[in-house]
C-alpha cells in the first residue's frame, strides 16, 4: 500500500426528506445564494420548488442550464454573476455535471485576474473558493463528495479535469427520492460509471490494497444486486439508496487512496464521447468487458478471478477460466440492464476515426506507461474493434 | 437504510516516514502542545524521541502513563496541565486509551465550570474543545477517526462512553510502523476489537444496507486475512498497514450509519473486563461465536450464511448449515490467533457472579430491547456460561 492522505469532510446528510436543514446549513455561510441547475428536470419533479420553497429569505441568483458536459461558457457566465452580486455560497442540484460546474465557479469566481479557462487549465486549484453545497439527483459520479470536476472547452475541443480542497464540497444532502425520476438509461448508465470507477481503482499493480480491493467488491455487490432493482422499480428507496451511497463512496478516495496507476477506460472513453458525443456511462459500460479481455494474461488472472468469485460468487478454482467467467459476468450484468453492448447501436457504425481517437487517449493519459497492463496505440484500436460486435468471453 | 449524517473531516495521513509533517500540522494550532502518552512504550521504541525532535521548537507539556483504561482523575491531570500552561492543542501518541483520554482532556478543559466527571456523564458533549492530534501505535479502537472515548471512574465503578464534534481528531498519522512492536496478544486481541466492531454493525435488523454490510465484509477479509501474517511476522509493512486502515474505518461510521440496533458482545463483555480487569478484545474474541451460536435461529440464519459466503467463501447453500460453518470458522480463526477461547484461560474459574453481571450488562444497555436478536438476563447468563468451556458448531 502506498502512502496516501485521506482528508474528506463534506458532511453528508444522507436520507429522506431532509430539506428542512437546507436553510440552516446555507445561513452559516450567508444570504445570497447562486442556485445551478442543469436542464429543468428539477422543475418537472418538484425539487425546484421545495429548494426555493426552504430559501424564501435567501437572495437567490440562478444559472440554469448547465449542459452534461459542463462548458468553460457557462462556468464564466456562472463566476459573473457570483461577482455581480456578491454571492456567499454555490447551491448545486443536480448530478454530477451540475456540480462539477459548481467547482469551476467557485474556482473562477476565486481568481479574478485570470481568464476563465486558464484557471482550469491549471488542473490543481489551491486558491479561495466560494462554499459549495450540493443536492444530490443522479447517482454516478461521486463529485458530491471530491474535490475533482470535470470541464469542457469546444473552442480548443478539451475537456479536462481540475480540482482542489477548497472545491470539496461542504455539505451534500444526498436523497434517494430525488432520484426517482431518472430514467433507465440514465440509471444504467449512472451505474455503469460507479462500476467504472470502482474497476478502475480495483484492477491496479500496487500490491496489498486489501482494504481498498474488500470495500471495492463490497460496492460492486451493491450496484450490480441494486441497479436492476432500480430499473424495474424507479422508486425503490432501498435500491436508489444502496445506489446513491455506493456512488458517493466510490469515488471519494476510499477505493483508490494508496494505489499509483492509470485510469484505462476512462481514458478510452474520453475519446469516444469527445469524437461521437455518447452518454459517458454507456461509453464505459460497452469499453469495459472488451478492455478486460483484451488485458487479461496469466499473470493477472488471479485478480480476475478474485473479482469473479468475491462479486459474482463464481467458485471455478482454475484462474484463467474463473477470469473469462467473471469477465463474461460483467458484459451480460451491462447487458441485462438494458445497455446497448456495442459501438454500431449508440451510432458508431465506422472505424476510420479510431486510429486517431487512440492516438490521443494514449497521449493525453498514462496508460502507455502506468496502466494495470500498460496500453499502446494498438492495443487502443483492438479494444474499439472489439466494440463493434457482440462478444462473448467462455 | 435508515437517515444517516456522516462527517468525519480527520486529515488522515497515512503512510511511512511521515512525522516530518508534524510540526507544520501543529503550528497551524500553536506552540504550547499537551503530548499524552501511556505506559512507555513510544519511549521503548523510539518514538518518543522522534516525536520530541521534530517539536524541537515547541513547548511540550507531558500527561505521561494513561492506562489502558483511562481514568478520570488521568483526565482531570491532563486538563489541568491545559489550563496551567495555556495549552493551543493536544497530540495523543499511542492506542485508543491514550486517544480517549486527550479527547476527555480537552472536553473537561472546555468546561471549566464543571466537575471532570459531570462533563463525562453528560455522555453528548458540544462546548468547545482544544483540537486533537494523533500518532496511532495500535490497529483496534478507530479512536483515532471518530468522535467517541470511553472513560472509567473507579470510585463510582462506572466506564461510560462519551462522545461530541469536537472530539473527532483533527488530523491523525498512520503509520504502520509505529505498530511493529506490538506483541502477538495485544495485536490479536486488538485485531478481535475491529472485527467485533464490524460484527455489532453487520448483524443488525435495518434492512438494505448493502454499501455497510459489503464494505464490513471486504474489511473481515482483510483482517482475517493480515493478523496472521502480521502475528507471524510484525514487522511486515503490508499486514500491519491493512491492519490500521481497517481498524480505523471499522469504527468511523462507514459500517454503522444508516443501522439502528444495538451492541451485544460489548455490551456482555463490558461486565467481564469490569469485574475481571481482562484484555477488552480477548473478551469479545470469547464472546462472539458463542453469541452467534445462541441468537442463530431460522430467520437470522441467511445473514449468517451471508458472512459465511462473503467473508469464508463457504459455498454450503443450506443456510443453517452455512451458518453453522461460519461461527466455526469464526471461533477456530480466533483460536488460532493464539486467544485463549475460554474464560478459564483468561482466569475467570468461576460462575458465581455471572447472574450479577448479566442483571449489569441488561441494564447498562439496550440488548434487551433494541439488539439483533434480544437479549434477556438468563440468555446472557447462558452466553457467559458457554464461554467456561471448548465448543464446536457443526
Amino acid at each position: 500500500m502506498n502512502n496516501f492522505t485521506f482528508n474528506v469532510g463534506t458532511d453528508i446528510r444522507f436520507g429522506k426528506d431532509r430539506l428542512g436543514e437546507l436553510a440552516p446549513v446555507l445561513t452559516d455561510f450567508g444570504k445570497t445564494i447562486l442556485l445551478v441547475y442543469g436542464g429543468g428536470s428539477i422543475k418537472k419533479n418538484g425539487l425546484y420548488d421545495r429548494v426555493l420553497k426552504e430559501l424564501s429569505d435567501f437572495h437567490i441568483i440562478e444559472l440554469a442550464g448547465v449542459e452534461p458536459n459542463p462548458r468553460i461558457e457557462t462556468v464564466a457566465k456562472g463566476a459573473k454573476l457570483c461577482a455581480e452580486n456578491k454571492v456567499d455560497a454555490i447551491l448545486a442540484v443536480g448530478g454530477g455535471s451540475t456540480i462539477d460546474c459548481a467547482k469551476a465557479v467557485a474556482a473562477v469566481y476565486g481568481s479574478p485576474k485570470e481568464e476563465p479557462w486558464a484557471v482550469i487549465e491549471k488542473r490543481n486549484y489551491d486558491g479561495p473558493a466560494l462554499p459549495i453545497v450540493t443536492i444530490l439527483t443522479l447517482a454516478a459520479t461521486g463529485s458530491e463528495m471530491n474535490r475533482g470536476a470535470v470541464i469542457t472547452n469546444w473552442q480548443t475541443n478539451q475537456k479536462l479535469g481540475m480540482g482542489g480542497k477548497n472545491l470539496l464540497p461542504k455539505v451534500s444532502f444526498l436523497d434517494p427520492q430525488n432520484t426517482y425520476s431518472v430514467g433507465k438509461y440514465q440509471t444504467a448508465a449512472g451505474s455503469a460509471d460507479i462500476m467504472s470507477h470502482l474497476f478502475e481503482n480495483y484492477f491496479n499493480n500496487t500490491p496489498a490494497t486489501d482494504v481498498q480491493d474488500g470495500i471495492s467488491e463490497g460496492l460492486m455487490r451493491t450496484v450490480t444486486k441494486n441497479c436492476p432493482i432500480a430499473l424495474k422499480t424507479p422508486t425503490d428507496y432501498d435500491a436508489r439508496a444502496n445506489l446513491m451511497w455506493a456512488s458517493t463512496l466510490a469515488l471519494n478516495g476510499l477505493t483508490g487512496n494508496g494505489k499509483g496507476g492509470a485510469w484505462s477506460c476512462h481514458a478510452m472513453e474520453h475519446e469516444l464521447s469527445a469524437f461521437y458525443d455518447i452518454t459517458h456511462g454507456i461509453g464505459l459500460a460497452i469499453l469495459t468487458p472488451r478492455w478486460m479481455h483484451h488485458v487479461l494474461n496469466e499473470e493477472n488472472a488471479p485478480k480476475f478471478a478474485q473479482y469473479g468469485r468475491n462479486v459474482w460468487g463464481i467458485t471455478e478454482t482454475v484462474p484463467m477460466m474463473a477470469a473469462r467467467m467473471a469477465i463474461q459476468k460483467t458484459y451480460d450484468y451491462f447487458k441485462a440492464c438494458g445497455i446497448p453492448m456495442t459501438l454500431p447501436e449508440v451510432g458508431i457504425e465506422d472505424d476510420s476515426k479510431f486510429e486517431e481517437m487512440a492516438k490521443q487517449a494514449v497521449a493525453y493519459s498514462a496508460i502507455a506507461t502506468d496502466a494495470f497492463v500498460p496500453l499502446q496505440v494498438e492495443d487502443v484500436v483492438k479494444i474499439y474493434q472489439a466494440s463493434m460486435t457482440e462478444q462473448s468471453y467462455l
